[in-house]
């Protein structure tokens, strides 16, 4: 069973819990990172800043926010993910928001990103999970770069135990009840051609296998079970099916443009 | 009106400000701002360390000094910039030194690109700004890494409120008096495609649009305010003039090889 | 003559130097950069952490070993180097391991990836110098991360002063007799289109000089020395021989798809 920090708790442990980092998840890097880094150090924080991701898919906010819910676990209770993936920027499409779940902070924009860490931290009735909506200074914040102008901000006094400006909102109010479980495409694309794809490999049966652009591809456990060259699916780190082939790049051999669909069949 | 600091106040408080950060400004990543980094952690830093720009235009100094001086704002009092774009290092070309102005330090080759800071924060007489060659022990200088073996440890000093090494000059030895005031020129394209300007925002009149490679562009507030693919200009988060197209690759659409020039036109 | 240490005077050193840093030296960036340095952060690490290398070439450990070894000693001592090059990761290929050599520690697989290292700083009888195999609680451990679930927890104890879970080993179960002393290659290219060689430059005579795909190249001490667009040859600033053109891009001059040879010629 997953742990649960009640929030009274949590709150304590923030305060004297100096080391849990502030993460980075982004679809953007330098210099708009670094301009980020700059209003955490402003507000005189002294948490280590993580970087995790530069490159979330950003127009596919369902793929983002599978990434992001594979991704938390790794990092410590009182962790706060300063989510940016935003192509609503600047409308009034989403409010800027932040969401309490797993005994971690998840500061972003409303608009589908954090979908997956709430069914993933918050199925349990029990669960303790909590939204709110930022209440930002309008006069110091620009059109296009909520990421330095609102979260930063609202990320630096978090981590400081400051919950001020935040009110907060129905859960319900920030759910994408039209998301798929699973996100049965490749979502991401490493640099060594290996390819993500957005189903927990813990969903795929014993009886069922993958397909993408017409290869059926069986499970192994590791990229040394196999001959170089050969295509592959395994459980990644992060307990997401991946595909890639040992000591080659299964980016290249399959030929990708756009990010493929995967199908689940019937072995 | 910009605030300005007084030089013992800034000493002093420098001195007690362990959160003012040191700031990567570079035309290159890594290895070499790891290396960079070795040297920071030689002199026992404590002080954040925050990568801003890996990839400034390496050989036009004026975009890269447009470009320091509009991103310098954002970071607190005291920060350090660490500023590395040094075609001619290992010649007699530049010197190397720091600039103190706005309340911030500037480390860095003297070959042009602090003139753009010296403008924003020193055209005021009163304003306390000063400039200083950094006298290097030469004996532990590389001919090509002047970035490593001079400015770093230099940052690193002066992060520990330590001047030693540094004698003042004049500040009109540093200037460049033929600096255009905004740099009529595409100066950075970044990773979505969008496309900074040199040009001041708040320089464009009411009655004036730019053109591009043959497009009149409309002044917008943010990306939502148009149609998908709609090549725009706004006043980006730094306040000089960008192009972008709303969820599209401006740096795509327009088929861009190298940097293109801009006209500001009369509606 | 190199600095040694004392064993015993570095564990007391490493305890009260919060300053030296832990360094990653990888064939990969973000995210996985970002999900080691969760598990330093679980592990409440205060030590700096610095990204050396993203980009190590994976499939040729004497280059990369070459690599490490030219960087290491720009660092303080007690560094320790998180080395992640390991393209038989989840085989029984290689052990994971830890090595103390020239006052740092590398943290690694044992795949001959710190053969340079042990050859710099261990040449001589007195040198301190030892290696470990890590003792990884294998419940923990993924089948394709040992980067994330082996070596950076065995980082954090080491930074934290704690040698437990890890075995002495005869330092002549991880040599690699077969190794050259330099390797005769490219063995990196940065993003200015340099390249740097496998070749010491305190290893070329005075009556020798390099050819490279049938160029014959001089030695130089900067690239000021030359005219803009000349190929030239250099000892750069961690003692390799490097390529490059004055102002312009030796990679793209050459024509260089893969890392090409290098021949010592006599003049």
């Amino acid at each position: 069973m997953r742990m649960r920090h009640s929030w009274d708790m949590l709150n304590n442990h923030l305060m004297s819990q100096s080391q849990a980092p502030i993460v980075l998840f982004c679809d953007f890097g330098l210099p708009y990172t670094g301009q980020m880094k700059a209003r955490l150090c402003r507000e005189a924080l002294t948490s280590p800043v993580i970087d995790l991701f530069h490159d979330v898919p950003a127009y596919d906010i369902q793929a983002g926010s599978v990434l992001l819910a594979a991704h938390a676990d790794d990092f410590p209770m009182g962790s706060i993910f300063l989510c940016v993936v935003d192509p609503g920027v600047g409308t009034d499409q989403r409010q800027p928001g932040v969401l309490f779940a797993g005994g971690r902070w998840f500061v972003g924009p409303f608009n589908g990103l954090f979908e997956h860490v709430v069914r993933r931290y918050g199925e349990d009735a029990k669960a303790d999970i909590k939204a709110f909506e930022i209440i930002a200074d309008q006069a110091a914040v620009s059109a296009t770069f909520h990421g330095r102008d609102i979260f930063a901000p609202a990320a630096a006094r978090l981590a400081k135990g400051d919950q001020s400006g935040l009110k907060p909102v129905k859960l319900k109010a920030i759910r994408k009840a039209e998301f798929q479980e699973d996100v049965r495409a490749v979502i991401y694309v490493d640099e060594f051609g290996n390819l993500m794809t957005g189903i927990r490999a813990k969903s795929l049966r014993d009886d069922e296998a993958i397909e993408i652009l017409g290869h059926q591809l069986a499970m192994v456990r590791t990229f040394g079970d196999v001959e170089p060259g050969t295509l592959i699916v395994y459980e990644n780190a992060v307990g997401l099916l991946e595909i890639a082939a040992n000591q080659a790049n299964a980016h290249d051999i399959l030929r990708i443009s756009t990010l493929p669909r995967i199908k689940i069949v019937k072995l």
